[in-house]
């Protein structure tokens, strides 16, 4: 039997959320391979095997998930939310492009889930109800005047900001000077957003504005939306809050 | 019995790319509102009403959802995709900030779905592995050199591109005028894709260069991406073509 690597977004963390596509997928492999974390999301079976692997080392842990394919293993690889986004699947193909050649015969396959960004948006209203980014304030794998460039780029023509990896104890300054880039261009009432653990008991989600939003509020799994000049705050009856964009713009 | 709205993310297609939230919700709706084509794919249910609605009138709809719950109605609210990204999410909270104060006690929710821009982006590869954006090509509803600006912006702040609504009957001429704009910035060789009816039996998926993308190639519901000049092709063994866009970017 031919060996495959299929690589899954989990969804944020609740098991509704997560597609049958993915349950079935999980259900079928040899070889579940990802971050601690993540692996333990993995409902455990009997036979299967499960790698965890440090979640910095990504490309070793896509080199290790194709080795055990190359072998004739039906290989999982799991990533939080979307596997696309700032997960998995980059590194997957990074490693075969630049691997072993037997690699690109291999059945690659992988499976979208519900992104951090789009549960977050949903738990508070629609504010990336027009257009909008998500930027990685990790500076391990570019350089920050790159990350800056393009908050710069983004805030100056009005997109929604979805900020990924905004902290943490290796990186303790970048989301502050995140904060400080957006506050030279946007209005410091622009709604700032800070989700964390969406769709699990510990959720928490906090709306703030540019002006006062606290860096030491948020952590290594902390999801950021910076709203654009458009995004607007609907007060609720309960004394919550609603955060959206409008679909149209001023012309 | 108190009212409420539910806005539900279908999903691009498959019955197994919709959450089992998603499920749930539907089952428990005694209205189902939407475009023809999304109530279509919601599991017809005895004692529940359907209220299908032409696609241009997102307000006018997101207006009777709110009505028929404050009438104390289970609502359900349908779109394809995500519903928060260009879809109803966004119009149900415009018409509640704009409309009667009684609809802020209302309960509503927005539930996250499988966006088309994350599974294109799978069936493809990994094509929004680094920082990415989204943008509407509508210009309904914001001007034309509104979408310009966020087009050279993106691009050239090193962007991936995900394009929605690019080309109707009524908006012939604005996918290859993007792409006009993208060709002054990004070098010949960018990959486009363009993904139709991802996770369905007629789904077609097609990578050129931005140099030889043809707009007449698109239709409304097409999602078009568009890589940074990072983005790089993998062959395949079986000829085919994995596309990814690396987690690094050089300094």
């Amino acid at each position: 039997m031919t060996g495959s690597v299929t690589v899954i977004g989990l969804g944020p963390g609740a098991e509704d959320l997560r597609t049958p596509q993915a349950t079935a997928a999980l259900a079928e492999a040899s070889d579940i391979v990802g971050y601690e974390t993540y692996v333990a999301r993995v409902p455990p079976r009997d036979g299967q095997t499960r790698h965890i692997t440090d979640n910095r080392e990504e490309l070793a842990r896509a080199r290790h998930a194709l080795t055990l394919a190359a072998e004739g293993r039906q290989v999982a690889v799991v990533s939080s939310g979307d596997a696309g986004v700032f997960a998995m699947a980059s590194a997957v193909f990074e490693a075969i492009e630049h691997g072993d050649t037997a690699w690109r015969a291999l059945e690659v396959r992988v499976l979208p889930g519900i992104s951090a960004m789009f549960a977050a948006a949903a738990r508070l209203g629609a504010p990336l109800g027009h257009d909008f980014c998500a930027i990685s304030l990790s500076d391990n794998l570019k350089p920050w005047e790159t990350v800056l460039a393009r908050l710069r780029a983004a805030a100056g023509a009005g997109f929604v900001i979805a900020l990924y990896n905004p902290i943490s104890r290796a990186r303790p300054w970048q989301l502050g000077a995140a904060f400080d880039e957006l506050r030279k261009i946007l209005p410091p009432a622009t709604c700032v957003a800070m989700a964390n653990a969406v769709s699990l008991p510990q959720e928490r989600v906090e709306i703030v504005s540019l002006a006062e939003a606290d860096p030491a509020r948020a952590d290594m799994r902390t999801l950021v939306l910076i709203g654009s000049a458009a995004t607007r705050r609907v007060a609720r009856a309960d004394g919550g809050t609603w955060l959206y964009s409008p679909r149209s713009a001023p012309a």
